[in-house]
């Protein structure tokens, strides 16, 4: 018998398993699982009509570019679709600097690759997204946790974390956000915020990664697309390195995103590529590229934000009816998510324990905090199951809070 | 103006750009030219109208799986489809050994990520496979070429090269071959070799990565089925990870591969890759699962043998008529690559140079050589062009020559 663990790498012993997934794995052992966990888009908003019509022209045309090896930096004209994408966002590109990435998480791996060794400091939030958290660890990053308040990441919190860094020693690369309704917390950092922090990181010397898959999701009734213009709209001096995706806006299972860096950054990170994966899919590039050349994305995003909007509302007033006076949370003004607290004597490992024999998931608030904290949260995604479900799934989550209250 | 260089990782610095990609870029670059370089398959042979059915019939479905999040190990019913295709190849595996990757290319990465360090050691064949040396070279190991016969690998190269590095105090990891139709040279390592291989890796405590991207193309003039069976079909101890993919033998635009490793591994495999990509494309692995499960990709191997084995012959003729006394090389039994070694007083920078003066392409020999050898060969592709570019290409290389010869 082969003792494998001698075989080994150093990071490989220590790789981080994802929370989500784990949670995700669970789910199919459960039946009639209600998942608030995984921060999966509704299906019933897949556009199943226009993919097809879509994928059809493509194959029927025989064009070998189709299904043949590709570029490493993406489909060209996917590209130039998304320059224009991000122009009307407000934020003004060039193809030099795009990589069509494998999913927004592979711009995360990419990332790191380029820019981290080995003992270099991450500076994320707390909470933060527990994807990203272990792309860095993975990479063997020493992640750092930097306090948010309800406009986003603490600029007094990261100069403090930088000086305490430099001081004994630890190299600080890049500060990881997620400006618009974060991951988990539902933040959206407001404007001059996102000015302050372009301006620490001059200051400190620090890059930007700015990770925005939920942008286009903001809700109407409390939030707007001024809102949610990126940190990159910005970036006059090529600090901040911005990861898209098409996950949240399309479907996810084309695995599509986009890594818009200075171009000294993307040729890097070109070569990295060529060696990690050669290109991304090429027909799921293609597709995306036809979905956006043919408006079906921009006809889609209102509806995605009216759709996603009533079901945030759903899971409020659940929780508020079931659990007023239990649970706090801050309205989420777009995204996926419901950052719920609980009380001091809740731990989020037991709950979620107790949630699962009532047939309710959710991701533990711990996942999401690098530094040991998040006992009292729990992240309740909302866009995924129904009306009904959310409803249910909020009373068995009461059933569960009950059944921890009334354990010895 | 930011200096990036001082933002870059210690990895990044010295990433190893691929010589093949960055031949198939310059070849956007010259008109008609005639490309031996990249390894293509023949886009003629790409079944459009299989593709196309199943492709509708999985959105047809609206089957919400077919472009959700799905999960990191792969579409399970492919990994059952899998198992079945390497039992009937005569390899038996089980599902937990299974990781569906993005490629094949995402194999090598993946394996590196999992067990190497920077500065361990990989062994490779002289030549070997460009990509894989870039992937591990990007990693920061230390590649160490193993001479190789008409047999494969030179066992005895590889026990002195073992001996050397650990005396160095260099720990090699493991041994990457790729037993079938290697590229670039060509070479069918012989069963018994395989074995021997294997006895070697036991007796080193080394564990082999097999990468197997052409078993299935073999030549029925020259070679059978049975020549091309796996190290992997060996392996009782669990030492050997093996690497497949759809690309040469459906289409390379879906990026579907499979590494079968021991389930200790397959388990690190999985960690990784959720944080490095949470999982590849779910649309493609549906489609290529429906191909295997419908008998496409048998179906179509005879004809992928028959079309590449004709390629082959036109090539070798044409060099033969042209070239004859100037080239040398072994007839493949298989795969995509001829690989020719001129006199020694050509240089294969010089004749590239003056290759692409005449419109034609190919792999420089020395881009395959990790210890900077290499000089008189070259990788011709005969995969894509079809017999007449091949006929064409061959004269416009017989015309570098003459212009390599005639230069002052």
């Amino acid at each position: 018998m082969i003792d494998y663990t001698r075989h080994l790498s150093a990071a490989a012993l220590h790789f981080q398993e994802s929370a989500i997934r784990k949670t995700g794995a669970l789910a199919a052992t459960v039946p009639d699982l209600i998942s608030f966990a995984a921060g999966y888009p509704s299906a019933e908003m897949f556009p199943w009509d226009e993919i097809q019509d879509i994928s059809n022209g493509l194959l029927a045309s025989r064009d070998s570019g189709v299904l043949q090896y590709a570029a490493t930096r993406g489909y060209p004209p996917l590209v130039e679709q998304l320059v224009g994408h991000l122009n009307t966002g407000g934020v003004a590109t060039t193809p030099d600097q795009y990589i069509i990435t494998t999913g927004s998480q592979q711009g995360l791996d990419l990332a790191g690759r380029v820019l981290l060794n080995p003992g270099d400091a991450v500076l994320v939030e707390l909470p933060a997204y527990s994807g990203a958290v272990a792309a860095f660890h993975n990479l063997q990053a020493t992640l750092v946790g930097i306090e948010q308040d309800t406009d986003g990441l603490s600029i007094e919190g990261l100069d403090a974390a930088v000086a305490r860094l430099r001081a004994a020693g630890v190299r600080p690369r890049f500060v990881y956000v997620t400006p618009n309704f974060q991951n988990p917390s539902g933040v959206l950092m407001s404007q001059p915020r996102r000015r302050a922090l372009l301006d620490a990181a001059a200051r400190l010397d620090l890059l930007i990664l700015e990770d925005d898959p939920y942008g286009s999701l903001f809700f109407e009734d409390v939030a707007s697309a001024e809102d949610t213009l990126p940190i990159k709209a910005h970036d006059t001096e090529g600090r901040v390195i911005y990861l898209g995706t098409i996950s949240k806006t399309l479907v996810p299972g084309f695995r599509v995103g986009w890594m818009v860096s200075p171009p000294a950054i993307a040729q890097r990170v070109e070569i990295a590529k060529q060696a990690i994966d050669l290109h991304s899919g090429i027909f799921d590039q293609r597709i995306v590229h036809a979905a956006l050349a043919q408006g079906v994305v921009a006809r889609l995003a209102p509806q995605l934000r009216a759709h996603y909007m009533a079901k945030r509302t759903v899971m409020e007033e659940s929780l508020f009816d079931r659990l007023g006076d239990r649970v706090r949370w801050t309205q989420p003004r777009g995204g996926f998510f419901l950052w719920v607290e609980f009380a001091p004597d809740i731990d989020d490992r037991v709950l979620f324990e107790h949630a699962v024999k009532q047939r309710v998931s959710f991701v533990i608030g711990s996942a999401f905090y690098v530094n040991g904290g998040g006992h009292q949260h729990a992240r309740l995604s909302f866009s995924a199951p129904s009306h009904d479900r959310i409803r249910e799934g909020v009373l068995r989550l009461g059933s569960a809070l009950d059944s921890v209250a009334d354990a010895p």
